[in-house]
């Protein structure tokens, strides 16, 4: 799709030579990763932190060498996609349920660029259920917990049993009727026993590279 | 120890027939199963949630049945110890490390009943380093997050392996100069993504049942 490589793309602008950098994961990435990979053929040199395994492979395949996730404590610049974007560039992320590790190198990112096409620019977050990372032990009682919040929930199931993520925890999906203040939700959930992340990114985005109404690129900054 | 016993033994006072008891775990808390399983042979019948495999084993021992930790989503009252509690009731906990575990139990009960010996009552909390469960994956980013609260950090070891929660977490150790202010740094700990859990408990105990200076019984309720 013309949108996301044009908005993926222009991601490269945020790299410079000798940076570590937060590679995310999905459809418009994707189109960094692979533009980052023909600028180390002429010459750019970068150490990559994959977000997910996906990322990982491509990276390999474009000949971005990987950090040593286990010793690194910042990263220059993280690049993700996002599912929703509102006005003050808070996002939802998470729907493919890597969202913990997409967060934890957003926030050790010192600038954190954020790609999406129009599709994704919303006036305010919640069309889609809210993923939540939760500890398995006693998860009906975190279940509980979230729906205290006004949220309909579902634990994520995969081929009959919890779907786990990579960190081994599952997934709740919570609808909440409408998010109108995302900056407060996302910290009473923080604030459940049990709750690991959910899929709420607010004020961390420093920039988000999308397209405007005549099909050009723009770049919003969170004031 | 007679100080513990006494109030240990106490705390059964809250629990009522038919009732599911959260069944925390240390050396005061201790009696209170003792005390239980005596009253069980008395004729009260409870279900108990144990919040480690040690108290699980006590529980089972002293003839308590235990409550199918899966299905259940409300804890009528839990009882446990804590390492300091100041005058506000907020509470440290976690020096053993079963913190997750005791924090989702407590926060799904309807009543949370902490049991301490004179020596646990503080003006301050943060004597001692507060444990804090995080991920894993990308544990040295986590890690810098906490250094910029102000703390002194080290990852806890055990026989030269990071500790593994039973949850199968890392556990950081951090040393805040003083804890004037415990409830901002719970919730500041909890938006650092890669943390799960953290030893403070403000605002969740119901009473604290401790001693005075003449040694009587006291139960303190959080206004």
């Amino acid at each position: 799709m013309i949108e996301k490589k044009i908005v993926g793309e222009k991601a490269v602008e945020f790299v410079k030579d000798g940076m570590t950098v937060g590679l995310g994961t999905g459809s418009t990435v994707y189109y960094t990763i692979i533009k980052l990979g023909q600028l180390m053929k002429e010459g750019l040199t970068i150490k990559g932190v994959p977000t997910s395994v996906e990322t990982e492979k491509l990276a390999i395949e474009c000949g971005i060498p990987l950090a040593n996730i286990k010793e690194i404590d910042q990263i220059d610049v993280a690049i993700d996609g996002a599912d929703e974007v509102d006005s003050q560039l808070n996002l939802m992320k998470g729907g493919g349920g890597a969202l913990l590790r997409e967060k934890i190198i957003a926030r050790a990112a010192k600038k954190f660029i954020v790609v999406a096409d129009p599709a994704k620019i919303v006036n305010h977050l919640g069309a889609f259920p809210l993923p939540i990372e939760v500890v398995p032990f006693g998860v009906e009682m975190t279940n509980e917990q979230i729906r205290l919040l006004g949220a309909e929930t579902k634990i994520r199931y995969s081929n009959g049993n919890p779907y786990q993520s990579d960190n081994g925890n599952y997934i709740i999906d919570a609808k909440f009727p409408n998010i109108l203040n995302p900056v407060t939700l996302e910290q009473k959930l923080n604030m459940i026993p049990g709750v690991v992340e959910n899929g709420l990114f607010n004020q961390m985005a420093n920039a988000v590279i999308t397209l405007n109404a005549e099909k050009s690129v723009v770049i919003k900054n969170r004031s």
